[in-house]
């Protein structure tokens, strides 16, 4: 016999899409301040549906940057309580040129809907949303306590989020938080992600005269701020891709053998991988793509400019040159200590008479992993293979859920992921979308976790509350 | 008593000011084609004042570019003939931001005019124009023939004035040049330019994968296209500021210990001259600044980027990556063999897996040096003598002046140079300016040099057309 809670669900799919249309068309990009309109509609529509389908408490956490949106259902006494997370924002949609649609008015084609958001994490969030709205609105009530916390930080590294933990301890005392945050690997395979990289972003300027100089009257006995970046910049990586940063990599979790062979287990075109992208493998020596993906740490240069980029030539000498970088952090490595040691390294390689400045304003976040025996984690296990008809393979993300962090250090509560995007859904990049598949398989996911989690006793699973 | 010409450019010396604000107010920026407009608003500018002064055959002569203003005098007979050279089209104002007045609407601050090409090439040009045209109003006639010959891609190479040239041979008929482009090289120095370095352009891209990647889905396992440039632009030279492109110097004219010796004894300021610019000296090892600058190759990034640039952060691991890069060439470098060096240096240092494109359609400059014994140099450097009160100090200018070499293939013609701007003055960088004294100087050695070029006689001079 079909739940009724899915049932309804999967007749009111066309009304699911339409919600999360309209939600996805609010262009909620929290890195740049001319979207603040589009980050307040966001969370109106939050915070109207919250309500509507029977919230409490649906109010708007501040501490100081984007507020988070937050909503609570406590009517379950003697069940669990968990957190659900996930956020409002967006990244930026540039370069605009290359979309096929308009980012901010998704468009359905060939089954994805596409645009600026929608995988990561408008999407996913819906999912969660429309699931406990559809229990509220069939059963009267669900399977267990629920605080909804969807954030409008994650993607400029959750800056405020733990402040904002911190200062609303007693909206968010919890046993765990679920995590609709944090893609599937892959379409063709059932999977639960137990970890993340961590991250930090840094900026750093050089500058090499008072200003820009003319390339004949001076060129060939001054610095160029262009040359003097490249070198840096070149400095960070030897040539094989290992990074060249002193003691960068001393503190990374070596990888055990087994691990190593369960990763090698895994079923993974490596080459079918570089190919759908155009590009081919390179990294670190003496690891796995998979290993340096989802174990080893990165130094990446996401931005470089300066001089003259119109159209035609100028004869320019630059006096200034910028460089924007994130680092995934590896587990083990402890951020403060990255971010010092990639300044030291700047500051070690950056020739006298070139003014060097390092913003590092980013404390960063940490790698995250699950304990392998974390209750909460063999639940959301057993919910995908009834969901999907078989069991999830565990597997990492080289990407970074700053949430997992913040709130083992603010909360003490470890985190799981149940999010239904698929990691080649193009966020980050033009014509992000989203399978609306993933809609099927994530409610019927949701229904089958939720119901789990609210018939937990000591047979089915230990408590979900874990000190550590 | 007072040379009745001259006397009348000092009494109108607000007029002539008011008509170079004018003419400087016309945006023609010669490398993007926004700019179009202002291109024909300063030939139509200098069409009508050349047409009003008495000048015949006014017309613009075109070879698929930028056209070039031509205007004739030729009622010496008997006299020689010269053509005097200089340039409409101007720098981009690119950054805007850094301008204290608006680029295209001249001011005048402290006795100097500020805004786009009023010192690169629009007030030397005007000391031209305002000079000849003053002899034909006082005096109904010029001392010699002159062939008025402003073009409108010096910012851009001359792309096309060599086909000008070629084209219009039969305008263009003469016994050597006088230009009105090329800085003076101090304000504190009287001087005479005897060379130029050459120059050439390229523009590289580099793409390591078919889009933007997600730096955590991809972060370690692939390429970065900045990586990469920030690798393949470092390995152009060596730490300490020499060329590391194999092969590149070695066409390279040596200097003798004659001219290094005269170099020396130029007085120069080196402390001062990287004082005011806010940079320290650096450069190949093994020459001073002036030769590094007057004798020695550079390779210039003048423009990098890719990736993103915006406001905040984006975790992009960027596919694409561009730079502009110009060389200035010395004595003895041919343009072509020395862009194929750079060409092959790029694609010896470029990993596979990366697609790099090299344009390089710039068949680029070689460099010049007006013969020792020219009489035409000797003419000018007289007339300078008069008009200064002192003998000119031979220089070089490290800049480049493509007419030059241009000429000197095209018509076998040398060129002496016969500018007013001063190489301090800010060209192509914000806040250009022009000094209005020049403007005093200059009339006074244009007249001179007028009078004493239609004195010639084989006591004065030799003949200035020179068989080479």
């Amino acid at each position: 016999m079909s739940d009724p809670v899915l049932a309804r669900l999967q007749a009111d799919r066309e009304g699911i899409v339409a919600r999360l249309v309209e939600y996805a068309s609010a262009p909620s990009v929290s890195t740049d301040p001319a979207y603040l309109d589009g980050m307040k509609a966001a969370r109106d529509i939050l915070k109207s549906r919250l309500k509507s389908a029977g919230f409490s408490a649906v109010q708007e956490l501040q501490a100081g940057g984007h507020p988070a949106v937050y909503a609570e259902w406590l009517g379950a006494p003697g069940k669990p309580t968990f957190i659900v997370y996930g956020h409002y924002d967006v990244q930026p949609p540039d370069p605009l040129e290359l979309w096929k649609s308009p980012p901010f008015a998704p468009e359905i084609h060939d089954h994805r809907l596409y645009g600026r958001g929608v995988s990561d994490d408008k999407g996913p969030v819906s999912i969660a949303i429309e699931t406990l709205s559809a229990f509220l609105a069939v059963e009267g009530r669900l399977p267990v306590n629920i605080r909804l916390l969807i954030e409008g930080e994650e993607e400029v590294g959750s800056a405020t989020l733990g402040a904002i933990l911190e200062k609303h301890r007693d909206l968010l005392s919890a046993d765990a938080v679920i995590s609709a945050d944090g893609a599937r690997w892959r379409a063709d395979l059932a999977s639960i992600n137990v970890g993340s990289r961590g991250s930090m972003r840094l900026e750093i300027a050089m500058r090499t005269a008072a200003k820009d100089l003319h390339s004949g009257r001076f060129g060939g006995a001054v610095r160029n701020a262009l040359h003097e970046m490249a070198a840096l910049l070149s400095s960070l990586h030897h040539p094989d891709g290992s990074i060249a940063v002193e003691g960068y990599v001393d503190d990374v979790a070596p990888l055990d053998d087994g691990e190593r062979k369960r990763i090698a287990a895994i079923p993974f075109d490596e080459a079918g991988f570089f190919e759908a992208i155009g590009a081919s493998a390179h990294g670190e020596p003496g690891y796995s793509a998979l290993e340096r993906l989802w174990h080893r740490p990165t130094i990446e240069i996401n931005g470089m400019w300066g001089g003259y980029q119109g159209a035609g030539s100028k004869t320019v000498t630059p006096a200034e040159s910028f460089a924007k970088l994130t680092t995934r952090l590896a587990p083990g490595q402890d951020p403060a200590r990255a971010g010092a040691l990639i300044e030291q390294h700047l500051r070690r390689h950056c020739p006298e008479g070139v003014a060097l400045t390092v913003d590092r304003n980013d404390p960063g976040t940490a790698a995250y992993t699950v304990p392998a025996d974390h209750p909460l984690l063999e639940a959301a296990e057993d919910a995908l293979e009834t969901a999907l008809g078989k069991p999830p393979v565990r597997v990492r993300i080289g990407g970074t859920l700053p949430l997992s962090d913040i709130v083992r250090h603010a909360l003490r509560l470890d985190t799981v992921m149940m999010s239904f995007s698929t990691a080649d859904e193009d966020f980050h990049a033009p014509n992000e979308f989203f399978r609306l598949s993933a809609i099927d398989d994530g409610v019927k996911a949701w229904v089958a976790f939720l119901r789990l989690l609210g018939r937990q006793t000591p047979e089915t699973y230990p408590p979900f509350r874990q000190s550590r």
